[in-house]
This record gives structure tokens, C-alpha cells and sequence, in this order.
């Protein structure tokens, strides 16, 4: 009884670790699989896009791919719809316990983002603050103010936790679904 | 000089071959980064999902991908957000004078469709009948009434000429964008 706790701590911890950023992916995709049959929403997570360089056929109908590079995803990877509305956005965590540094989202996924919200969609980060396990849904227009304002020079180029406790909403992280972020853009975002 | 045609016909078919089913693809690619670029809607392609099998890592920072197959899509191939309204449709051709046979489309993509559909997104085939180069844009419902009417011992399994004729929409092929069915979404379908 003793050593059940103690033999336990270092296998989450590894598990946390050796996951890292497919943790919140499939936190994010389980709730979509609850959403999708429970029938309150269809959002998929789009494909990793690969630029296939070889193919070989080792047998007929059977395309073996023998020499492919990861590309840069030019949008970001969730999207879909919920009571009509199109939703999109994208999952970032962090390590940091005082901000999630902006680096960690690509030029052109906040350009879709802008995009995406400038039509009329419902665009946001679910952001993890991995040190205090909390989950955040984040506007889209908080992070473009925050990155339309960085100072080239100064460089401030992340986003103060305590904007996350304040701007940000808290997702509750539960059984099913998981991640329940559908629940905040209801009440918060609609 | 007599060689040269004679060697350079095969090719060109080849060509042609190889790309059946990218040309209309490309075209609505283009016709998206179109409506991106005139702000007009933001619709992207999903990459191809591919599965990986072996990454090796020839340099530092380069992943090389040395196995992996094509997986089945489980969605269409296209999505995104027009005048506020959440777009999905996906794109087939048929070589046939008659019909378009519904073996083109897959079991999953007819059931994502039917999802969209039931949220209230915008739902659609894009058809090219290359015998006449027309391109049609059909609706979910009609696509779904096919569908679900299929007798399985006679088997229809393919939907009329006469059906887009009478019940799609001829979409406007041109230059600047080149397939332009988003007009048939506003004037049709909105």
C-alpha cells in the first residue's frame, strides 16, 4: 500500500513526458469523438501534411511511401462546426509557469486565425499550462492584440499567465468529454 | 523529328492520367486562394492523411520519413468558413456520359456530409462530367436521398446525368477564379 504511490508518480510522469503535445491532442480528439457521437458537433483534427518525395509498389494497390518530409501546416489543425457556427483553432502547451511564449504558434497560423475571426468564425487556442494542469481557451482577438503589439526591439513575445487567469477562460477537464471546450464556447463565445 | 511526336504523345496521355482527379483539384485550390486573397472566404484542402511507419533522422532537425501508407480520409477533402457560414464539400470527376457512379464517393464521406448537413453547415459535391467539361455543384439532401435509396439487390448506385441537369448547379467556369462555386453558394444556397 505503501509503495503504490511512489511506484506510480515516475510512470504518469513518463507518460506525461513521453507524449508530450499528444497529450492535449488526444485529450482534444477524444472530446471530438464524444461531440461527434453525441451529435453536438463535427470538428476533426486535420492530417499532418507530408510532401511524399517517393513511392514504391510492392504489391498492386499498395503505395508504400519509401521518402517523405514533414511540411509546415499553413492553417491550424482543428476545425469544424457547432450549432452552426464554424470553429476553428489550434493546441499549445507549455512548460512555463508565468506565460506561454508566442513563439510556440506559427506566423501563418495566426494569419488563418485573423482570417477565420475577420468572417465571422469562432477562432481560439486551448492553451495547457502543463506546471498547474490548467486548460484555457483563449479568443483569437486577445492573441492578435497581444501579437500585433510585440515590440520588434524589446521583444515581450509571450502571454502573461496572469492574462490567461483574467482574459481566458478555464475548460473543465472531466471524464466525457475530456476537454469539454464546447461548453465555454457556449456560455462564453456565442 | 519524326520520332519526337510519336515519343511525346504517350507521354502527354500518361500526364493526363496521372492526374486524374489533381486537375480538378488544383483548380478548386486555386479558385480557394482566390477567395483567400480577395478576402472572400477562407477554404483550405486537408492533406492527404498518410500513416507513418519509420522516421529516420539523417540530420539534426530532419525528420525523413522512410515508411508510410495513404490512409482512407475520414471527412471530405475541403472545408472552411464563408460569410459566416461553415463550408464542406468534397470534389469527384467521372469519365461517364450518364451518370455518377456513388462508388466514387466513400461510406464515411457520405456520413460526414450527413453530419454537416444535420448542424446546419453548408454541404456539397462538386461533380466534373469531363465528357462535357460541366462542373455541377450538388447538395448534401439530394446526395443523401441517392444514397439512402439505394436498392441493394438491383443496386442504382450512381446518380443520373439528367439529376444534375435538373436538380445541380452548372458552376461558372473562368479565369480569376477559375471554378467560382461559391457564387452558386450565394445565390443558391445561402
Amino acid at each position: 500500500m505503501i509503495n503504490y504511490p511512489i511506484k506510480r508518480k515516475p510512470q504518469i510522469k513518463s507518460t506525461n513526458y513521453a507524449n508530450l503535445g499528444m497529450t492535449l491532442e488526444s485529450d482534444i480528439e477524444a472530446s471530438n469523438t464524444y461531440y461527434l457521437n453525441h451529435n453536438i458537433a463535427v470538428i476533426h483534427k486535420k492530417p499532418t501534411p507530408v510532401q511524399v518525395v517517393n513511392v514504391s509498389y510492392p504489391a498492386r494497390n499498395k503505395a508504400k511511401i519509401t521518402e517523405a518530409y514533414y511540411k509546415t501546416p499553413s492553417t491550424t489543425d482543428f476545425n469544424g462546426i457547432f450549432q452552426g457556427k464554424y470553429i476553428d483553432f489550434d493546441a499549445k502547451e507549455t512548460n512555463s509557469k508565468t506565460s506561454m511564449p508566442l513563439k510556440n504558434v506559427h506566423p501563418h497560423q495566426i494569419e488563418h486565425l485573423r482570417s477565420v475571426y475577420t468572417h465571422g468564425g469562432i477562432a481560439f487556442l486551448i492553451v495547457h499550462f502543463k506546471p498547474y494542469n490548467e486548460y484555457y481557451l483563449l479568443k483569437a482577438d486577445i492573441l492578435l492584440d497581444f501579437w500585433d503589439t510585440q515590440d520588434e526591439e524589446k521583444g515581450r513575445k509571450s502571454i502573461p499567465y496572469d492574462t490567461f487567469k483574467n482574459k481566458a477562460y478555464l475548460i473543465p477537464f472531466g471524464y466525457q468529454p475530456r476537454l469539454d471546450y464546447l461548453k465555454v464556447v457556449k456560455e462564453k463565445l456565442l
